[in-house]
């Protein structure tokens, strides 16, 4: 099975409690693309970048089955830059700067090669651009999987609300739910946002795991307790590409299915912030990925008799 | 097997951004109570009153198997009085008012025929009256737990070191734990802990649910996901009331036990945040406790293949 994973690719730099980063390899679909490689190939890559973005970072890409054909490289133009301080909890951060450079120009056309794909994977991005992106497709993917922002509610909301009516699986974290619903229970969030259009919601809580919605069904994964976080930065969009890669692999996409695809990309998730960006991605191997999803097993797993 | 519950008695008025209450009972005893008689008898209840406890509450207690020999009435006192109010997000509170009156002289004298009970539940309380009461037990028992709170380790920490020194399990809060320990990562802070005393640790997070610490092992169980938090007061002693009420039922004090107590606990406490007080706890049966783990079952529950 093939993924379209449509997001940004970037340079971050990044403040956290126990460190700083200069300009390093940042981006939406950078995480997505490197979380998911592990699963399916190829992942069909759509983005943009300046001329300033690394040859050998591509390459590396190129080397883990992700084709680059849907990137668009603008040679005189600088890439997406954000940077961003967290705070002692590593829960709360506060954005420093934000270059859009090359992204104010994003307008994606779908290489022909990329028609057929089964999995969409849209990462945080102007509902209008994320809708443009599934009107190109001849066929309707079996699977499209969404991520937004708080942003986008605020600046742009009856265009998100068209999106989010083409989409399968919404994936927000529980301030942008309440947000989204103007509820302050997630289970009641849940509800409304569930008439909006995606038939799947997944609410990310960080730290406090993720719940899955779908219909009146729940499932909740917690993350892993970690002695240390180093940098959250992207552990969000590599959750969304281990979900999505291990959905693609396998290609069921039944509830018991997205069970097992929350965990894999919490396991995802768990590396990610051991070091600083995508860094840790790059290391690990499937044998470290299967050692911490039998963590999540042990983590969770109880026998009970009932009372 | 029986348990004795040590702690308050008490009346609370609670004003939540859903409703609020004038005096109506509370005490983290009242609410042990509640909840583990629904696994075990006797409860051994060890607390204080005044002349203006209900003696129809005392009576309904009773019913329920919980024994109040050592239940020291003040006749011409009040009962301990507490009254507080709930921030919007239910996670926070500001205590408006607390009367300790009869507390003031609480120093419990262990009736001779509480002697021999396997299980001891030390609500939160003065350490030194907690170690009070372990001292005058000739038997150990099987299994200690202890609740405690910030204002101990703010106001008597040499005191709450030596009571730790005693007990099996320490019950307390993500915050208590980051407080106790001065780490913040929570893996962190229950290695420390687990260095003072207690063989297994619970670290409660409320709506984020509960860990279960035991040496290098960790089990989570998430709270389950409510459409409505209601009154958060006494779910932190309805969760000890089921776990410690499971183990004592079941005699059983090994860390796959003590998983399922956790199980029971959250489904407890899950009940006990509907209603006002310990109200919701009076009215449910075995069915509905049967009904809700169940659902923690399938909160969780999924099957993997690994990768």
């Amino acid at each position: 099975m093939s993924l379209i994973s449509v997001g940004t690719m970037a340079f971050d730099a990044i403040e956290t409690p126990f460190g700083k980063t200069d300009r390093i390899i940042g981006g939406s679909a950078t995480y997505v693309a490197y979380a998911a490689s592990n699963f399916v190939k190829p992942i069909l890559q759509v983005s943009i970048v300046g001329g300033d973005f690394p040859k050998e970072e591509m390459a590396e890409l190129k080397r883990r089955g992700v084709q680059l054909e849907g990137v668009e490289v603008v040679k005189d133009k600088k890439s997406f830059f954000w940077s961003g301080k967290y705070h002692l909890d590593m829960n709360t951060r506060d954005t420093l700067q934000t270059d859009l450079n090359v992204l104010l120009d994003f307008n994606p056309v779908l290489p022909e090669s990329y028609q057929g794909a089964e999995f969409l994977m849209l990462g945080n991005l102007d509902p209008v651009i994320q809708r443009k992106v599934i009107e190109q497709l001849k066929q309707r993917p079996k699977l499209i999987v969404m991520d937004t922002m708080n942003f986008w509610m605020e600046a742009a909301m009856p265009e998100l609300e068209k999106t989010l009516k083409l989409v399968d699986v919404l994936m927000i974290n529980d301030s942008e739910a309440r947000q989204l619903s103007a509820q302050f229970s997630l289970v009641k969030a849940a509800k409304a946002i569930l008439k909006m259009g995606p038939k799947y919601l997944i609410i990310k809580k960080g730290e406090h795991g993720a719940l899955l919605f779908y219909g009146d069904q729940v499932f909740f994964a917690p993350a892993l307790p970690l002695e240390e976080v180093f940098d959250p930065t992207g552990a969000g969009d590599t959750f969304a590409g281990g979900f999505v890669g291990h959905l693609a692999r396998s290609g069921d996409i039944s509830f018991d299915n997205m069970k097992r695809g929350i965990i894999v990309g919490s396991a995802m998730a768990s590396y990610c912030v051991e070091k600083f960006g995508p860094e840790r991605l790059k290391e690990i191997t499937k044998e470290d990925i299967e050692i911490r999803i039998q963590q999540f097993v042990d983590l969770v797993n109880f026998d009970i008799e009932l009372v």
